[in-house]
């Protein structure tokens, strides 16, 4: 049952395409592995068991009846809290929205459905997805199945450490600052946020909406370029959407890299990491190198912003939507976010401004880079995940906020919103995993899972956490 | 000479191609009247005078050799002094840039050198275009042809009154709010703004980046849109530029109107105008409908946020911009910039914010409407120009700033980008003109050209100005 639940999305669509795997069976050992694994994880706030063996039911009847729909159909997919799931209760992770049900699925939900997915929850977040350390407030923390006392990090933490439990077999997350890479880093899983526009946002709450991305996280690239293949496309309810064509994701996957010239930024990425995570990294790109890749390094000094700008951005959209909830029912926000939304109220057009032309320049330097090479290699975050609790950390004998040193690597990649993905590429001599981060060019995901997908089958550190029951 | 200062591009190319006229005549005689009438009008920051009859020579001496470059081949051509010209003092109307001397020139003008204009000078404006009343604190006020006690508009109204004082050929104007449209408006000429996208602002000032657009003036549309032809064009160099085919703007120009639809809004453009402009415009329909042109109302309710959105977004941008000069040189300003732009300073991220959201609908609700009808037809300015000086008038019976009076029916083609054209359809009983707005598809140009030369070749409005010297 367990190894059910730890299946591949591309073994178990293999599996359930051939008849040899019911989605029933399948939908059944993940609910088995929720039912004896969450109580010590928390990744959910909310499961759908019936909904799930019901819409399992359903795909085992339409495969049985030669209707096959494709790689998703009869697979357990967990979808983050902020994603609108309709008649099943859409927190956000918030008290505002406890009691939200919404009549229709976001646009990624309808894509999902449609391709028969079996939806088995909805995964815990930060306070309206707010947030990289410990969450939730009302909801309780997720904990790291690598170290049940460390976050999974955020805000897609509950979609992290449901997909390294075993409690899904492919997740939903959502990126404005890091925060599908974050958890995928600190859970040892593979996260993938798209070029900005590519999926729909559409009927999922924003934080900040000129940086907010829906992506897949998985346990393998493969997995993710199937996901990303599902929920990728055009959609004009989505005012940020790139009518742009939706390649065969997985078309170049076994593709190898001997073509492909990495990037390795001389600046900000590796200036203020800890050794054993640069390390790996380095260590992962000589990998990539041994198997064909040129290596360059390429000049990214305008990064040096990237942290400001992030700030101003993020919090000024974030307190533009949060007014009317401000003023309605401010008692239900948490002290900590009530207060950061309240004092965001405050900052000015022109220091908004100012952030936006940051990121423009920050965002024209990268586009730069990458016309020198094909993809940036980095890491996904500067030190493995820290306690649950733990508000600062030392990274490389320096304090830090640990917000602060989870976004600052991740945030020009929303900025300049190329696709970036996080795999593992080690572990922590306390035995956490460490990310590598792949930065591509704008629409390029194809490259980035290339890539990606190569290392991963060569350095295998695809792992389970140990036993958690 | 009055006759060839007054010569309509369409006429003056034609026979500078034909070698019946010469750029060096043509030029004399509009340097002549400007000698003339400058003094009555001050339409010009600086006259080129010695340049224009370099370039000029030059100009015929390609042309006797057979090196025709096109229409605008020895036309003399008005720029607005936001728009830089190389080793040409470029003020921007300011006393902070009195001195300053661009090493480059601007996009559009790098386009009309290359096609053969011939720059007679640099057009009054606004201190940093920021204006739509009287000018200049520091260059004095441009006076309008038709009544030099009147104001030409703004904040093109230097190029406004140029080409209705028969001072230039054709001009080059910006507008963020209505500023090539307003002085088209009040001297009794025609202004276009094309689509946001399509012509480059490299190099010119900016008011307020997010609507700023570059455009062409002229006393008759085919006119306008020669010019446009040359200035109009992908600019990577211009963040706001769009990447979109430039059509053959005088292709479709005489194709007559009995396949167009024309929206009348029931909304905002006839809520608060004085009856006989209202009364002009819609005779102007009428004639238009005669010949051909279906007629429907439109319903554009989300207008009635225009103003407090423009305000914001406006002054934000142009605050962002200006906090670098503000700090160096606050006492080159004139108070009521300074003023403005200080407090512009405390508008915050959030009204910014909520700025923008106003005008994404505005722009979705225009856009809807033009997916009914082919064009909009409106009123450019609610009641003719008024007096130098003045700073509140009447509308149908309401005290109103000027400014506001005249940006509200302006400021949605701003908000929404789409292209607008204003031309004369008819004087007031003070013998003042009132203009006629035409506005249309994104990047339809031509349509708004054809239905707008279509009205001005049968209603004929173009006439000169009463005898200035």
């Amino acid at each position: 049952m367990v190894d059910l639940a730890y299946m591949s999305l591309t073994e178990a669509a293999d599996r359930i395409r051939r008849r040899d795997l019911s989605p029933v069976e399948l939908t059944t050992a993940v609910l088995k592995r929720i039912e004896e694994v969450e109580p010590r994880i928390n990744a959910y706030i909310t499961v759908t068991a019936e909904e799930a063996l019901a819409a399992a039911r359903t795909a085992e009847t339409e495969i049985a009846g030669g209707r096959y729909r494709g790689p998703l159909h009869g697979i357990p997919v967990a979808v983050k809290d902020v994603v609108c799931t309709a008649g099943v209760r859409t927190t956000a992770g918030s008290r505002v929205l406890r009691d939200f049900v919404p009549n229709t699925d976001a646009a990624v939900v309808v894509r999902l459905r449609e391709a028969g997915a079996v939806i088995v929850g909805k995964t815990n977040t930060h306070e309206f997805a707010a947030g990289i350390t410990t969450n939730n407030p009302f909801f309780g923390p997720t904990r790291n199945p690598w170290n049940v006392d460390c976050i999974p990090g955020g805000s897609s933490g509950g979609s992290g450490a449901a997909l390294a439990a075993g409690l899904c077999t492919v997740a939903i997350g959502t990126d404005t600052g890091g925060s599908i890479r974050i958890p995928a880093a600190c859970c040892g899983v593979v996260g993938l946020k798209p070029t900005y526009g590519r999926v729909s946002r559409q009927g999922i709450f924003p934080l900040a909406w000129s940086q907010d991305h829906c992506g897949p996280m998985a346990r393998s690239v493969a997995d993710a370029a199937l996901l990303l293949q599902v929920i990728a496309g055009y959609d004009p309810a989505d005012p940020g959407s790139a009518n742009v064509p939706v390649p065969d994701f997985s078309a170049e996957l076994s593709a190898g890299v001997s073509d492909i010239t990495i990037g390795l930024p001389r600046h900000w990425y590796f200036e203020r990491v800890d050794p054993e995570v640069a390390e790996a990294v380095y260590r992962a790109v000589r990998i990539l190198a041994e198997m064909g890749a040129r290596v360059m390094e390429v000049d990214l000094p305008a990064l040096r912003d990237v942290m400001p700008a992030q700030y101003v951005v993020c919090m000024a959209e974030a307190a533009a939507w949060h007014v009317p909830f401000l003023r309605s029912q401010p008692e239900h926000y948490s002290p900590a976010l009530r207060g950061t939304l309240e004092g965001s109220l405050l900052i000015s057009a022109v220091q908004y401004l100012d952030g936006l032309r940051i990121r423009a320049r920050i965002a024209a330097e990268m586009e730069q880079a990458l016309g020198q090479v094909d993809v940036l290699a980095a890491p996904t975050i500067p030190l493995p995940a820290p306690p649950i609790g733990q508000e600062q950390v030392n990274v490389a004998g320096q304090p830090e906020p640990v917000l602060d040193a989870f976004v600052r690597l991740n945030a020009p990649a929303n900025q300049s919103g190329l696709p970036a993905i996080s795999i593992p590429c080690g572990f922590s001599r306390g035995g956490l995993p460490i990310g590598l981060q792949i930065i591509g060019r704008p629409f390029d995901e194809s490259t980035v899972i290339r890539v990606a997908h190569a290392y991963e089958q060569v350095a295998g550190w695809h792992r389970r956490p140990p036993p958690l029951v």
